[in-house]
């Protein structure tokens, strides 16, 4: 099946900020087989579409988000984060069954396409469900399990959250026709201890898939992380290992010089996440310092209850303004940057572009092994 | 005539957070004659509109904008102000005849109407134009002339740009069924010297109408104003007896304490105007602090070249946001605040509700003469 798209402005985000005025677009099958000024030859259409007055660009991705999380929309807010997530959030969703994730899922995959977002990254619980939702919808989606201690600390190979993104990876990962990925989703440095950190980059680096990981969100997260590990939590998932080109570090609100010379020479992709910094007070990330050192910037919305919805959008707007403001330089996020982060810096965190600094030194196995030992020791294991 | 809104959410703003489930508004001639929970008696309606699925709040109010600037939006973008303003705006802003600014300010006008603002606050040039669009579209307004120094400089009674906001003020204050009133507009600090605002604020108080100005919006005007007079901006007005209930001062990104002391004295509103202020780089206004104060703080849009729109619910949307951030306090500014300073804030800065500090303390004019003087003297005159 072909579609034409016609008399439409394109807008390629290509490195040269292209726009084609009054061009072409050709869909075939699962594909687009042509961008152009002139008009192609050699396709039959099913179907043409008059895009006048209207824009074609690629398709946004939302590169951090939890997307059942939409049960939950609007269910508190003007809450300080600790009494949001303990006494409102969390008990809801202990509540939640398999059946209510998968709806859940369906409702932010229709919300998403709605808005342009045709990729996301997805962080839950019951992913098997997201799963089932996004291979009827058509959208592509990279997809974990948010893996967290449990009551199995010490002992990663008894994880039952490690066991079912494991699960999810074998029956998931490569279907839907390809459209969707599973990678490995540790919580966090707070929510994971060391040793099951390195169990999960190893077995990622074993099947060849990526992480997604929230990183220094909040100011407590990286206080508490240096108070017990002595490091920012960026140094020390370094020393696990576990940062490398297919690593999607969540918001990156707090970190450093030091940790974003890391999160670039290990070729990271940081999944920035406007709206959900202000909401939940988070902060304000040093957007303009990542950009500079050429660290690659996608969006995210989080979860739609810390945003209050998946509107890639609204993220770009507020990307393109907050830095300005913080910063007191108007130069700052220019529109081709912002919508750079919404598009192709998304699909260079998939590894659907590949990315310039693609040779990256990632830490070798014996290394991480050693600095684990050196870990628990100090921890006192 | 008289119309009803039946089955519908009521946001009444009053000061309990009210909100009327299923209910009942009636708007007879040109006032709001009924809201309640009953279904009112005694009218007869000439139109009935289902509120069903919808929600009643009021008329939303953009505390400072440029309406006629709508013609210069997306006109120059990601650009540093001196830039921006100097090379681009102005350049373009001095072609426009009095028809165009007809022509702008009736656009800007449907615009605002078409996203619920009822009122604005407007500052530019050939405003008289400004005057006949809000006329014809049954808008309230706040108008003034943007007065400068000009050519006249120690002349204030030679001013031009006075001139033509006294002409304004006979022509139009008052006028329209009493939609329409007729402020003075100084500029700022920066474009008027102290003679030119004090003569402005004289002015303004035996005519007994109110003042529109600019303040301490970027660093640069603050650290220019205190080398040349020695103080703040804010200090400087007060001086000089031009800030007073009657006072909008727009912007107020960069206030001290002290400022903030003044400003709270002497019952002056602030209008905010969150977009304007990332966009253009000037900063992060201390909404926080001002609020903790009980600052009378309302929204405005400045104009559309530097927002790119005239959107209040976008400008609340920003004001519930970029605190939580930028304090690091997700309670900062709740859903109640922003909707208060998008709606009744805006009523109260045009007196249209009184303000609960309404007894306030202004400088007497021998006091303010005294002040002037001194200032000269400090600049050798």
């Amino acid at each position: 099946m072909d579609i034409l798209i016609k008399n439409t402005t394109i807008v390629t985000m290509s490195n040269e900020n292209e726009i084609i005025q009054d061009g072409f677009v050709v869909i075939s099958g699962d594909r687009i087989a042509y961008v152009g000024e002139a008009e192609p030859e050699g396709f039959s259409y099913d179907r043409i579409i008059d895009g006048r007055n209207k824009a074609v660009l690629p398709g946004l991705m939302n590169m951090h988000t939890h997307s059942p999380m939409v049960l939950v929309r609007g269910y508190a807010d003007d809450m300080c984060l600790q009494d949001w997530l303990f006494n409102k959030i969390f008990p809801v969703e202990a509540q939640l069954a398999p059946e209510d994730v998968y709806w859940g899922s369906t409702y932010a995959i229709m919300e998403m396409l709605r808005s342009g977002i045709t990729s996301f990254a997805d962080m839950y619980f019951y992913v098997n469900e997201v799963a089932r939702a996004v291979n009827l919808s058509g959208m592509r989606a990279c997809l974990c399990t948010g893996i967290q201690n449990g009551d199995k600390i010490g002992r990663p190979e008894k994880n039952s959250y490690l066991a079912e993104n494991r699960r999810l990876y074998d029956e998931w990962n490569g279907r839907a026709d390809g459209r969707i990925s599973v990678y490995m989703g540790p919580h966090s440095v707070y929510m994971c201890e060391p040793e099951l950190l390195y169990y999960i980059s190893d077995l990622a680096h074993q099947l060849g898939t990526g992480i997604h990981i929230h990183v220094s969100e909040t100011i407590k997260e990286n206080l508490d992380c240096i108070k017990r590990y002595g490091k920012s939590p960026v140094a020390l998932l370094d020393e696990i290992g576990l940062l490398g080109p297919k690593t999607i570090a969540a918001h990156c609100v707090h970190v450093s010089e030091e940790d974003m010379n890391i999160l670039k020479d290990r070729g990271v992709s940081v999944a920035y996440n406007p709206t959900s910094n202000l909401k939940l007070g988070s902060g304000l990330a040093p957007i303009k310092r990542l950009l500079q050192k050429g660290i690659n910037l996608a969006l995210g919305t989080d979860g739609a209850s810390s945003n209050n919805n998946l509107n890639i959008f609204e993220e770009m707007h507020l990307a393109a303004l907050i830095s300005k403001g913080a910063e007191l330089d108007s130069t700052c996020v220019d529109a081709f940057e912002a919508v750079s982060m919404a598009t192709t810096n998304g699909a260079k965190a998939l590894g659907k572009i590949i990315m310039e600094n693609r040779e990256f030194n990632t830490i070798d196995s014996e290394q991480a092994i050693y600095n684990i030992k050196r870990i628990a020791a100090r921890l006192g294991r």
